[in-house]
């Protein structure tokens, strides 16, 4: 099962494509789309769209997976990120892939082992899951710790 | 010059196309979608999405107006509200289709005359504008207001 995690940020959006074969996890791309700084809300709407399509258009996951929204935030910022997992979701969702979503305490529990893990031990632990050759950055981690989470849970409730 | 008010939310997002003829303003459509009770957040924005690119198409809108997003409310309303405005605005901007916002203060001085007015003042004005038989529903009262507002004020900057 192929499994593509989506992290939404207002500045970069990270992504990584897993499969699980069995109990083994095996790595297939990861990235982050990063949105120019003079470019405007209906353009960066625009290059998370394409950009995600692209890449479900070629990689073909059958589910996508994010995290919960994180409510710790200032509104501005949180209203930021919401109106590109809103677009997010929706490059997902209008090809027929399944959507689910994991709260940051069960995507740590399932990369790291416990819940207040920093953000540092999700990129080491998601290197060694997934054997890769370097830590991969920040927000690719994320969305690949979102990909493992749901290979781990599979939860059978889409949103 | 067509214009398109867009009043997204989580359960009915209003829209409403006036025309712009000199300083006369015509009403061409409203109405509002309603997401099913039942329907998931994908199903929905795919909803929202599908609709507002029919209506673009069987009215070939020139702008775009949104309200900005009014902060006053509990935060998982404001991310809902915000996922769907991030498909709104892509649904237009996806078109090539230029995108305004403007305060709800902007908005009803434009409409009402004074910013602190009622929603029942915003539905009865936009009526008499826009020599309406009836009193719009509310969303989609407030969607042709945000249009007003911008056949009114014609801000020259997108987002």
């Amino acid at each position: 099962m192929r499994i593509l995690g989506i992290d939404p940020g207002s500045h970069v959006t990270g992504y990584g494509v897993i499969d699980k074969k069995g109990n083994y996890l095996q790595h297939v791309i990861h990235g982050e789309i990063k949105s120019k700084k003079d470019s405007s809300l209906s353009e960066m709407l625009i290059s998370i769209y394409q950009q995600l399509s692209d890449l479900i258009s070629q990689t073909s996951p059958e589910a996508v997976a994010l995290e919960n929204i994180f409510y710790g935030k200032n509104v501005r910022s949180l209203i930021k990120q919401a109106q590109v997992r809103g677009v997010a979701i929706f490059s997902g969702a209008d090809k027929g892939i399944q959507i689910f979503e994991y709260s940051p305490l069960e995507i740590k529990k399932a990369v790291v082992g416990y819940g207040r893990a920093e953000k540092r031990q999700v990129q080491v632990m998601v290197k060694a899951i997934l054997k890769l050759p370097e830590i991969p950055p920040a927000d690719a981690a994320d969305a690949l710790a979102t990909a493992i989470c749901h290979a781990n849970f599979l939860k059978d409730k889409p949103i």
